[in-house]
């Protein structure tokens, strides 16, 4: 048998990082045995201090993890039962199997990635918002179909990410009530024959609810799948705005610049300054995205209960909550460094033929006319526009005037600025409305207050 | 050009299904228009009379469909003008554009089909809960790796399905949530240069609560992915129940036969009775996930705002949610209807060495045997057992003493029915926790009973 | 049993596109039957002119399509039973069935399929290659990391599309091969029990070759996997042709425009271009790929050897085939009408500070200043002319010689031509290179000469 | 900076893995800068051996592999220039970007990857012929839909996997093709301004041929994209064995055993002998799919030409050929150790209905009895065996004759041996046919005749 096939069904290089959750897990369990009469309380002891000890060895790099043991929870009982011998170690065991063992694990896993999303997601929104504060009054053309469409503030169009982000907030809380249920005493499959107090194991592992059924216990991997679905709508929002900031950046926009550590030269062409943060940042929505796909492969068809494909569930997941929270730490960097061209992006609301709409608005509001025919004689002015390449600011009241005398000299007092404070609707672009919007998100967030910076090992490497 | 090229951005064969949220949306937008002064109150009322007339056209089959007028907008828009006049028709779009139109049109039709979702669902569980309660008392052999491991009730095994319909629930649940928020009023992008009523709008609709953000509220389809993503979960676990219905009904296992509604037979062969529901009910899980995976990749490294590629949100959804409804109403009925042979199913449930645990247990728990010593023994029984085509429960007394000295008469008394009682944890699958299951499922059904048959429609076709 | 399930299995309406398919096959099929002496020649004559005139009804729509008659195979049997009487018609069955009949077709169908796939590859390389001819010599700044680098010219940057349009025809070409397999003759799965002339079918339908494994035969849909892999790549391929049509037609870019055919207005925003087909084209490239996991998805874990799931097949590769073709035409359109804005461009290749490794690269080569010491001096540069807001080429000579004594005035012969000049390499964008890759492309489309306009059904529509 | 910020764009902790690749590329390269007079041949030759050095250090573990430095090109040129001094290590990179170079390294890696992955199908057909030859006569249930069908041989279904396999073998060599294209000399985009020696570069590294267009060799990932597409196929055809494998080893179905290296215990339950291998083998189809959905959704909308995103197109390309590499042996190993049971196979295939076409075939072949009268006697037979509970072989002449006048004592005659001898077509199950379909497979793996032991490293790690 060669190496290759011999390593197939080891897992112990990936899942030691659950090795937190693991000792924890089983600590409470041993204190329930003892509690109830299962396990003698002295045995309790010397189970709870010998996994302390594997503890201290994992953390401080000394604890002999073997490849032989296949996974965490064979080289944690191994090691036990080298400390306080083989008779008290196998005493751990007792009401539980595996099957439930690390069912529990993840979902301790699940939990505590989703508190390092959210603070994650927190911080991103923070930096927005303060970018956003500092450019109340910033105006830059809005887009449809990357076409020029109307002049929006800054302020707004960030806001509309912090948005997005806040609904990934609420995913995520969703899923982690799903995930905040207690699999232990559901066995290999049908329930444990001991007299065990689930309550007491959910109350001291922090679980707010026991599982049902047992079956449906050491099987159901629907808290991975929804963590990862949650995952890949967050890092589809994150990719938009990675695009724009790689076209942002662009020679042909120039709308910002990217601060020195978010941007990488090259060896070669001595003038680069490449957004490779924010293109890595899009290129990683495929890694998540084929996460999602590869869990829901596996779980497709799968009978009842515990099957090993479900060995699989863990990789990707690691590897989704890594990408993530590396990426929204990379765009709170990204978005709080951010150099703003507020005159280039001034230039742009008002040149071309932003202000269109706004003419034909002129027309009907102001001068009565039809809306059909006020589109008209704008339409006909951009195609002049066009053919003179001149802005519609820069044409003349003359020029105007041939296309209809109903233009007066009040219509140059239309503006890329007249024209985002007349959106003036909850929700809109005019000023008034984004400083209401800046004074709700900031109510967000006190609310729900940016976390210190990001702890040093995220959880549980 | 060539009509493939023409039809390219043609999207009424599959729009057109908006068409009642499309014509609600717009009864309620004009209504507001007219009550704040927007449009006269006569322009009003002859649009929504006209607009009453263009929707009972469409259910009555005599509706003017056109293909050239691309989309169920203008296909509404268009009749309209020739019914109400072009100047009037006209009015309608004042202070709206296409983009929270079709935002809005959307929003409604997810509401909707999370509705029928949520009916569907319960209609399954009614039907589990049905056939769990009529075989409170069967034991079938319960699996890991498809391989017998310890008896369980038939009922727990099914609780176990009710549970993961319950998670579903209550994902669509919380998708309905974040979908409940108005998005009209956002204009193309930037929100409406006119005095609109968005409460008024919300309120009308039946929405909880209006968008915060006009250049997020055009652009966002998390609604859309998150339904999906709920679906494909949902798709997952009826895949898991189909593959065990197809796996029951053959004549290995021989658990179950399927109603001859849900079966069908060969031309060929004379003794075929095929599970294909069950087996097409699988293989739909594939255009689920695909559904998912389509509108994510469509959705990636977008700029905002709206974008045409942004169309491309319709199909997927659609037959996303026709799958899944049908599927559910595939195992309402599967499930209603299904035969169980409860005799071959308590057969396997003590034959081979599905009692080896117990024995061991034993053992330990009456015989003061260390555990390790006891597995050590049963495992050698069960070569023996093996080797001379014995079920454990077949051997003598005078074999089991061969192996061990501590086996007593009692021995005998364990039986696939002792084993599952006693795992009499909550949770587990001894009858009395079962039972209580029971009755808890009852309560869930009770708080959200299951509604009559499905609407003779569908959500909106 | 309400209608949606009873319509679960049902797939006459879509499977109905394989009549043709479906009725030369058993064309053949009864013709070999009749060679064979397994049926009368007098039987063989009588089905062949019905199934010609079930031909005949579906082409002039007076066929009696029925739902309840569930498929293709179905209706058109049923039908033929009713042209020329049921004893008749049912000999057609004899040595087939549904398994390797419904193979047959979707053989047939791929292998039409791809022809047509070919043609529209073709037909968007010979537009591509016109355009490049017609700009032999127009010079645009070439990007990496979006960010301009090196200018190059645009039939080179062209010929890049043309490259991969010509691998995606040899993967189509590939999977043809492996499609152009005769499975009938292999039953339900075993093989038939009568003295079939497997040759004969495979030569008169146009096969290449006979399976060699009967179960394999009727459960093996790897060439439609195959097919929609190389789909998918081609999407992809021309998801980043269109996302930079996209770009190029921004007002930042500015380097292109999109014929009036190929872009749409805004019934608000009189100025708007939108370019709505690349944007669509862009979009379904998510479809595409979800069709792809679908059918993988469907597949996964499937026993042998022919299971209902497998009816799953056909819609995506019907859509995927419906997609790809279209999408592909509009590529033709869209290129061949492309208005280049040749002056934008050229001014974007001189600008800013595309020419940086041009000025490091004359110091090393005409002064023999070391490559490190020439990269600092630029970068430099670089910095200065940023911070003065100028291009390279618009610094003066002092200021240069500032920079380093080594600049003399030949310096200022560099331009963005002479840098593409000096990329004279196999596959480099020199003009005398890219003259000789333009022949090369020529000599390609020669072979495989652009057919005419496409089919007005496409492939069996 | 916090480190996951820092650690974003690192590559090198995977990329390390194509030392091999990035060192024979260089040393290559020098030697043709040395050829064309480009560079000293003293240069060249402190180069290449330097280069070797930092091979050899890598291959003995001494190599001083710094994280800082990003990626492997950047770990080896500055060792190499610790070793042999900055400015001759420089000149190295003459005429060549990161782009090319990379380009270069992936495809030698993907071609060593294909050679790797051939040889570990030729192997597992190897165990396939070789089980399928010493079960020529072992007859089995065919199965549709999972119910039985008819009776096949072993070998026949076994050789169903051969040619799944066979076809993979072609795809991967097709993948091969497209991949043998040398990339080296296209510089940043554009080509280099050097007069460097393609073809001798081709020749050298083994290439077949040289890319055409430079900006189509930096950004062309489809041999990555394709290299995934056909593993995800071969995974696709191995997890639906590994189905049957899980299937076949069932207490119900009882038809095989595994190897005790390929099954595992349960350290509770004594009795238990789970197929994880095959278990894990079925779950790993997802990772394997989900890589390549991620590699496509990063490439899909990508500009021109090289972006940063392409980074992610290593670690699932790397880990797919991991896998599958594994996959394969594992089935290598499976398959030449598998224990049939062919006495409970036999049973099996002639009990239940299985040979009720057969009976129906006796009455039309034998009888004279139109095939819908025949088919319908057999039904009623059907079903009264079932009201019995007998197998249609265990009815007498009696029972028989109540149902049809025409059953003769020959009927007794029918066997399933019988059943499987008629259907002598090539490609089907008769003995005959199998033994010719045997000799031919031979003939396959003697032209690529099954090489020795899996090298003991794989290509690169």
């Amino acid at each position: 048998m060669d190496d290759r096939v011999r390593n197939y069904t080891v897992s112990i290089h990936y899942d030691r990082r659950l090795y937190r959750q693991d000792i924890a897990g089983s600590i409470v369990h041993v204190r329930m045995l003892a509690k109830q009469g299962i396990i003698e309380e002295d045995d309790c002891q010397r189970i709870v201090s010998g996994l302390e000890s594997v503890c201290a060895e994992i953390e401080n790099g000394s604890f002999p993890w073997d490849e032989g043991l296949e996974d965490i929870h064979m080289n944690v009982e191994s090691r036990l039962a080298q400390l306080i011998g083989v008779e008290t170690a196998g005493r751990m065991h007792t009401g539980r199997s595996r099957n439930d063992q690390i069912a529990l694990d993840l979902r301790m896993f699940v939990k505590d990635a989703i508190t390092d999303t959210l603070a994650g997601l927190v911080r991103v929104q923070g930096a927005l918002l303060e970018l956003a504060e500092s450019h109340r009054d910033t105006l830059m053309p809005g887009y449809t179909h990357l076409q020029r469409a109307q002049p929006v503030l800054l302020a707004h169009h960030l806001l509309a990410y912090f948005q997005m982000l806040e609904r990934d907030k609420s995913r995520f809380a969703d899923c982690r009530r799903r995930t905040d249920v207690l699999p232990l005493g559901s066995g290999a499959l049908a329930g444990v024959p001991y007299p065990t107090d689930r309550e007491f194991l959910a109350r001291e592992l922090g679980f707010s609810a026991i599982s049902e059924n047992s079956m449906d216990a050491v099987s159901d991997r629907d808290f991975i799948v929804e963590y990862q679905s949650a995952a890949s709508i967050c890092m589809m929002h994150l990719s938009r705005f990675a695009e724009e900031l790689a076209l942002w950046t662009t020679q042909e926009f120039g709308f910002v610049r990217l601060a020195p550590d978010y941007v990488t030269g090259s060896s070669i062409m001595p003038q680069k300054r490449n957004p490779d943060f924010a293109e890595l940042a899009r290129g990683k929505t495929g890694r998540v995205y084929g996460h999602l796909v590869a869990v829901l492969t596996t779980m497709k068809g799968l009978p009842m209960t515990y099957n090993r494909d479900l060995q699989e569930d863990k990789e990707g997941l690691f590897d989704t909550v890594d990408t993530l929270l590396a990426t929204l730490d990379v765009f709170t960097g990204m978005v709080s460094t951010l150099e703003v061209d507020v005159e280039s992006m001034g230039r742009a609301s008002s040149g071309d033929h932003m202000l269109a709409t706004d003419l034909a608005d002129y027309l009907v509001t102001e001068q009565g006319v039809p809306f059909r025919e006020a589109h008209g004689v704008v339409s006909r002015l951009c195609d002049y526009a066009t053919a003179n390449k001149k802005g519609l600011d820069e044409l003349t009241m003359a020029e105007l005037r041939t296309f209809s005398p109903h233009f007066g000299e009040d219509v140059k007092e239309i503006t890329a600025r007249s024209s985002a404070e007349a959106r003036n609707v909850y929700g809109g672009t005019a000023p008034a409305q984004v400083r209401d919007a800046l004074e709700r998100a900031k109510g967000v967030l006190a609310v729900d207050p940016p976390p210190n910076p990001p702890p040093d090992q995220g959880e549980g490497e």
